[in-house]
């Protein structure tokens, strides 16, 4: 019938929309990705058939990875299925969403895009890190580090000079190498970090550093690194094993 | 007790978080924005106090306004509420957010930051522009335009460099003057741009233009501005007025 593009958020499925879990609720085939949280699925109804194209990557390049999901949307919703598509964060944010919509568009089959919260702004939000703030951060840049294969690879003059807050999407392995370029495009070696593993999972971890330091710190993917003034913030409020107990009973209960 | 601070999402009440739209209908009072759509309100129990701080502005200076706020919430959360502040978009996306949470750990209060979608990037997903796009932009920066009163207070030429995409906030009044900062620092008069009024709501506009033609164009606030290839994708979906009936009965049931 048709297919819904679902952003899944960045990973409690708490914060799924509500228009996002009315869609999933009424789902026939659901297909998600290895960044979408197993607990989310507990939203789909029981007789839903699940599709993990998490597995899909090593059977061959990202392209054909992608042509395969691609052919799968077309084929379910062509018989017939009402079909959501989760996808971590938002699927326009480095989440090739515009692929997936544009090959079912020419297929001819319809697609709604439903925006889900970008893991960009609401991991680093929910470790404390508000990626603005008056005085401190007026511009947000968010990149990908995934395809850092050469000095070239990300315009780290501009970055350098915008001097606001710089977040790395799937940067873990160029980690080092990033960080390297934007101190040698003038970038504050003292700049602080925030990187966080695994955000809004209960297996979140903090790692909080400098551009220095960056490609020394012991960093497993996927996280969401956090460049300038404001990561000096992560953890201050302690949404995550800091409030009191009373305030996580109040959490709790709401 | 203590003040949840809940991004509200771009618009459309359907695009609250769970956890956004939980703490809502638990909360003794809310404070909202002129942001806020008020259909999300009829999520509040019926006792709820609605507070309108979009009412401030005006009866003083931005930071006066923005400093009576602060009072309020210490002042509710002191006084047993549980009390949520609903903000337009995420409130840590030039919400001032991060000063509210200052004041109220300064304060010595509880407060929870919620995620919600940024406008920045769910507005422009809604009318079908992917703000990234493989070969088309890689990069995403979001500035406000709130303040540009003087020819320095954009980093014209770090954004004009970058050639990914470029989200302008509260940029509608200043809009001609960006644009030909952003032209002299060297980006193409030729850029695509697509301009959402009121994006979200049953009263959204589209505009569709050119950096160049950016400040003629007839536009007003609020409003998100697309600066990049991306922007000419926007309607491409129609998933507002534009999809057909068949799909829009599935949206409506689901």
């Amino acid at each position: 019938v048709s297919v819904f593009l679902v952003g899944a958020g960045p990973g409690d499925p708490d914060l799924l929309t509500l228009r996002g879990a009315r869609v999933l609720s009424s789902a026939d085939v659901v297909v998600v990705d290895r960044l979408v949280d197993p607990r989310m699925l507990e939203l789909a109804r029981a007789d839903a058939r699940i599709v993990d194209v998490g597995k899909y990557p090593g059977a061959g390049s990202a392209a054909e990875d992608q042509a395969a999901i691609n052919e799968l949307l077309i084929a379910e919703s062509r018989a017939g299925s009402l079909v959501v598509r989760l996808k971590g964060g938002d699927p326009n944010v480095f989440g090739r969403g515009a692929e997936e919509v544009a090959a079912l568009t020419d297929a001819g089959e319809q697609v709604v895009v439903i925006p889900g919260i970008t893991s960009a702004i609401g991991v680093p939000g929910l470790a404390g890190i508000p990626v603005t703030a008056r005085g401190e951060s007026s511009v947000l840049t968010v990149v990908s580090g995934h395809r850092v294969d050469d000095d070239d690879a990300l315009p780290y003059n501009a970055l350098a000079a915008l001097d606001g807050t710089l977040v790395l999407l799937m940067a873990v392995e160029h980690r080092a190498r990033i960080a390297q370029r934007l101190i040698e495009a003038g970038m504050d070696p003292r700049t602080p970090v925030g990187a966080i593993e695994r955000g809004a999972t209960s297996d979140e971890r903090r790692v909080a550093t400098t551009l220095a330091e960056l490609g020394m710190v012991d960093l497993r993917a996927p996280a969401v690194i956090v460049v300038g003034a404001v990561a000096a913030h992560m953890g201050a409020l302690g949404q995550r094993g800091g409030p009191s107990s009373r305030l996580e009973a109040i959490a709790a209960l709401v």
